[in-house]
């Protein structure tokens, strides 16, 4: 585990670019998978910048880790339309160069990596709740590989906000499991804000245990975890 | 996880023993941390043949991964006195080529091997209580890095086997954490026989949990798991 | 460059048989090239054994690196159906892991290797005149990737070994070249035999020119040269 | 032969920070042998911003990889002086994670990097004469390792830039040799400008050989070229 600790939302941004950027000048396939949200969107500005328009990476494909339909709608799911809208449009990646993870093909997602190659690296954020990618406190099993995740009443609510309204929220959505994490070569964590304070110290400092489920992550013999002083403000080893 | 179900114990070991050798010819240092124990014995047979007075091998590094000390003996601990015994003795390992794990430097360990450039590989084995290196159930935490185990005393009776006599079994040992071990670039486990059949199929094919230690090590990226027919018979997926 | 001298030539295989087979247990598609002539004989014998009827070898490639066809009949080239007797059909290697360079998709054949993510490793020997591959004494160019090489009239009569008749002897024949070999992850050079003594001093010792192409190898950042003691006795650093 | 052609020098400077730093970010010792000169004078000005105070960077070290010493003077070398000028010193790099090549040490320095577990990568220029480090035309043989050069009288008038006065100039100089360079893991190539044009040419499109010693460069597993269009701007294959 490397960890870093930045000032700056800024900075914690230009690290994550210069770690994946660094991969992807290679004379070989590279491999990417990356999250949506929030937290990504400044990495995602700096990326464009260097990515569009420009044909020496051709050899970069991009896969999105866990994905929510849209109930009764006849459109792709959350996670693709919203790295779409942040990165993959933006930066013109051509569609043969993103892969994507459906409610369809989840049984052979992890069969498809395999046989790509692997993925080279992977970045991801935490939830305030300890969740990565779709692994959430109480509904995720260390040993999974990817699988899907049926939705309880009560979280459909919550789920509003990534769906627009209450009559599109699915009965259950697919993410890369912590198996399937854990298969990639390089791990990517980038956590900012005050707010993820209390959690970034149970995931580090903390048990490892499945009720918190970015606690797994620490042990992966490659992770980088990228800190502002906010998240990192509880840890005791700073 | 990449498993490899063979027909004897015989097959196993050669199958180890390329794996192993293969890591030793190259012109850098390589890191290798071994297994004490009867399921070895024809590795160590088999590479004691190859390695014998060969000085090409001087690029190669032996560390123990756990270690019993004798209680009121001052003399080596049990998994130095064995790795000696089986495999580094014969086959003409230098002292400067060991590096022990004892009661007194095991809180400086993990740095040291950062130091030395980390482990390039480790082999182990499976206990019929699904423990890995020192590793028990009910006393490990998937976070720990090298510490020391506390023996409680209806522990202590079970290990006279290893210390000769119970005057000689200690208050507590020392050994790799589930975090150590999963620093380790390559992971080899090797397991044979009928009686570890049914731990075999819980750490593969059950939960990933501290109740059965090895069932966390399927996570690591590279980890080739070599199974005679008897390990694997319970197994669902062969 | 790792080297390594041997005292018999069984020694020797099995040192190549440790590193190719080493690299074979893994949990995603590797990719071979392997050499046919006589030196490889007792490798393949060893390799043979470990590998045929066994199903966790299908993740493993096979891919020849140069090919000599017949004048006028239509079959399979010389080196194909040199590998095919030694080893592929043997060790029971499927149709779909075998990848063939032919006189046809040679200019191809190094984006297809990329494509197919690269050689794992190659193993090579090196003939008495300082070739290796089919890249010869005064019509190598380092600079070379895969390309097709005219065969001088004088150079007819020597290969009607390979073919077995004048009138099978073709006007060209096709290898990877040097910059095709140096992009592979791993090289195996393998040479044994006092006949070999004066061109490996050369090749180890002397100048890197294209006069002795084989003199390149040795600036690879993973070459292991397996040498007997009959090979290696001009050798003045030993 | 990873290559990238770009619209600005600012444009290729940002590309070698990127696979710079982006290795930089490990929990393991990173050794990186980086070039003086004035191609580089952008890419330390954006990587000084990012690595001054950051003590998450203490695992890196930095090795020049040629040096010209001052005649009669009692002083640091050309090189390692320019180095800490433009970059060591703004960056705050601790003098124990700096490792000089020198005159006295030039013997055993591959046996050193070897030891420091290898360099992970090289940052280099080429010169208009076509040559890398200080591997001159017609003094270069590649199979060098580190050595040292001799300054013929006529070339010495050319080196009075490099030292300020003609009294300064020595007799010889210590360079890595192209077998040292080729040990290394990556190989960064940044070049830009219309006078390296016809150069850049020669080197990647002609022959490999050491009347032009770049030409070598392009055979190594792991290189990228960073061009900008000047530099660029004869090749036939763009």
């Amino acid at each position: 585990m490397k960890l870093i600790i930045t000032k700056t939302y800024e900075e914690m941004s230009g690290i994550a670019v210069n770690i994946l950027m660094g991969l992807m000048y290679q004379n070989k396939r590279v491999n990417l998978s990356i999250t949506a949200g929030s937290t990504p969107k400044e990495i995602y500005r700096q990326m464009i910048a260097q990515v569009k328009g420009k044909d020496y990476f051709d050899n970069v494909h991009y896969y999105n880790f866990d994905e929510i339909p849209f109930k009764g709608l006849d459109r792709e799911g959350v996670t693709i339309s919203n790295l779409r809208n942040d990165y993959l449009t933006p930066a013109g990646i051509k569609e043969e160069n993103i892969h994507k993870l459906t409610m369809e093909n989840y049984k052979e997602f992890d069969e498809m990596l395999e046989k790509d190659g692997g993925l080279d690296a992977i970045l991801m954020g935490m939830g305030a709740d300890g969740h990565f990618c779709g692994n959430l406190p109480k509904l995720t099993k260390f040993g999974n590989k990817t699988y899907m995740v049926p939705i309880a009443e009560d979280l459909k609510e919550l789920m509003v906000g990534e769906v627009g309204d209450i009559k599109y929220v699915p009965d259950s959505f697919v993410t890369m499991g912590p198996a399937s994490v854990f298969a990639v070569k390089k791990l990517i964590l980038a956590v900012n804000g005050k707010h993820k304070a209390s959690i970034v110290k149970k995931a580090l400092e903390g048990e490892v245990t499945e009720d918190v489920p970015s606690s797994l992550l620490r042990l992966h013999p490659d992770i980088t975890i990228i800190l502002d002083e906010d998240a990192a403000s509880e840890l005791e080893l700073v």
